[in-house]
């Protein structure tokens, strides 16, 4: 079984990310479970902006949508900005829009029999609301978002410390991070052994 | 497999309710994959504002609390007014957050093994955030989102006609509506095959 | 000039609000701008589910909805439950939805010229989206929401203490409580000196 | 005064924009007010992720900051992807980040005594969501929202027409529209009059 986590931090590498931080402790916790994850951060790639498969010409999405259909679970990271997912969340999902419209060999929705799941980092509130956000786009495409699927940090009131400035808050993100995985693994296996048909006509 | 339907229409029977007419869709789709449902008129209840399960002296919360335990499945069906839920489907989310709390003899989410969908109609716009949002605190309960487990129905631009009033894009809502069915049995039949356990430590 | 703050916690009177607390915060800064305030806690209120300014026998709204008129400032105050607004918070909104079609004897909805700000609280994150639907909603209905109009408190990640527990982070919400009051009444003067006239036909 | 309007369609020119096409009406209707208006689309600029004023070599967003600077009024342009304004959109807002420690030579934000607006279209629902983050960011941000400062257009229920390709529902959304650009004025220059001091400490 395999994951890929896109981390959607606005910083390319080699920049530190909080929001991948959080990540690698859903990464590991999967891995535990015996899921193969490959950490992606978006901000590394030519990602054009678009709602197609392929906007072409040096646009770096037609790999990263490769490894989407070759995996059964799917988690986006983002950082918070402003009470919301950040821009390459938001592009990422955009990117997405098109597989609404693939189907597999037997007519379903590519992202069908898939889960997926949010990780959230912030130096301020905001994280609900980024993990419904996301977690309602993706259902929208088609993955299933299995119970508690995510995990989260922040420090409030006002803006503060970012995830790596302080180990405050951190084992409560660890605990729901397994929990995350484990449910993310456990409903990937449920719809492998007994996976939705096609959406009815 | 039993079904429970909530209906968060402001007002009780038998005032007509154009959620109910859209949820019913819905329950006909679900039985047709035989799943016994009972569709809810929320309004129809005293469910007294709080937090925890049975806020006491004529509340009846209780019972719909007991019947969300023996159904695989729920359908939170709701109006649309300002671009958000109504406030009778945010009281019912409410009295559920308890079940955060509350574990099955597994040490469970009593939510775990669960799926829930989303209906919504509206006389104007705001129906996909009525459906992340009430999908998003579903999970966050530890109900698990099926893929495209929602329909909506609305006509835009500005405030319009109800969806009783016409029957433009009747056939888009009641399609979708029947892929919701399809995908809440089978993430269902997929969980009680393969249950999620308990969360980690 | 006149402000109305309705808190809207899930419990009546006298039991402990941590939204009044934080509301009263507000509530002083604008008597310290000369505003005269009421506070009204809605749950101490028969305030019925609908859409309509008069919902009949018994109901209480029509005396909130007459201080509404009568106060060029109006304040929200919610606690946060599963990351989003009270449902009472919903209700109160609902209620006031009627007031799109009221009009005073220029033919300008009720609402113009009148200014809203949001309070929250919660023992967990969920205030930025607390604070961006109310006052969207608000602005919908007509009401003018001055730059950072808003204070908030919770503590994260993960559930946690409630305001009234802990003295860590007040000082923030203050400051930002007194920032939210000053931006208030002078939006509110600047209106009251050069007022909207009606929407163009 | 001044107004700037940046279009977020993910599409650079010359390719046809519907978000274009309905901003263009609320600038002609602030124009016929008396407001010079620029309208800006986003993808035409090489605008870098981040949240500083100017991200360095080649980034061309410090143009578009000091037009904001130099503007009294901001209208925000959407398309709506799966429910959410548009990648493009989250990019601005968070570029626009920086402002909440930017202070004119009064150590106001920079962005008080300005007001903004918001306006969408979509093939399908999820407007009034667009309208409420966007306008809720930009308030945080110090931007003052006057009442009913937006107009959108969407069809719906599922997915369907473009603005540009239909008639339908025009006359709505260019009736709000130009409410929205009387209210964007009005309240501009009732700030003009009478603007907001410096937050208290």
């Amino acid at each position: 079984m395999k994951a890929t986590i896109i981390n959607c931090s606005l910083k390319p590498s080699p920049e530190e990310s909080n929001t991948e931080a959080l990540a690698k402790v859903v990464a590991d916790a999967l891995e535990s479970q015996g899921v193969e994850c490959e950490l992606i951060r978006a901000a590394d790639h030519e990602l054009k902006p678009g709602v197609e498969t392929d906007m072409g010409d040096g646009d770096e999405w037609p790999a990263i949508h490769e490894k989407l259909l070759s995996s059964e679970i799917l988690v986006i990271a983002t950082p918070t900005w402003l009470g919301r997912p950040s821009s390459i969340a938001s592009l990422v999902l955009e990117r997405m829009d098109a597989m609404l419209s693939e189907t597999d060999d037997e007519e379903r929705p590519v992202a069908y029999n898939r889960v997926a799941g949010v990780v959230v980092t912030g130096n301020e509130d905001g994280a609900h609301h980024c993990i419904f956000e996301l977690s309602g786009q993706l259902g929208d495409i088609g993955y299933t978002i299995p119970g508690q699927a995510f995990t989260y940090w922040n420090k409030g009131p006002g803006p503060g410390d970012e995830y790596l400035e302080t180990d405050e808050g951190h084992d409560w993100s660890a605990k729901t991070g397994r929990a995350c995985a484990q449910n993310l693994a456990g409903v990937a296996k449920a719809l492998a052994q007994n996976p939705l048909g096609p959406p009815p006509e």
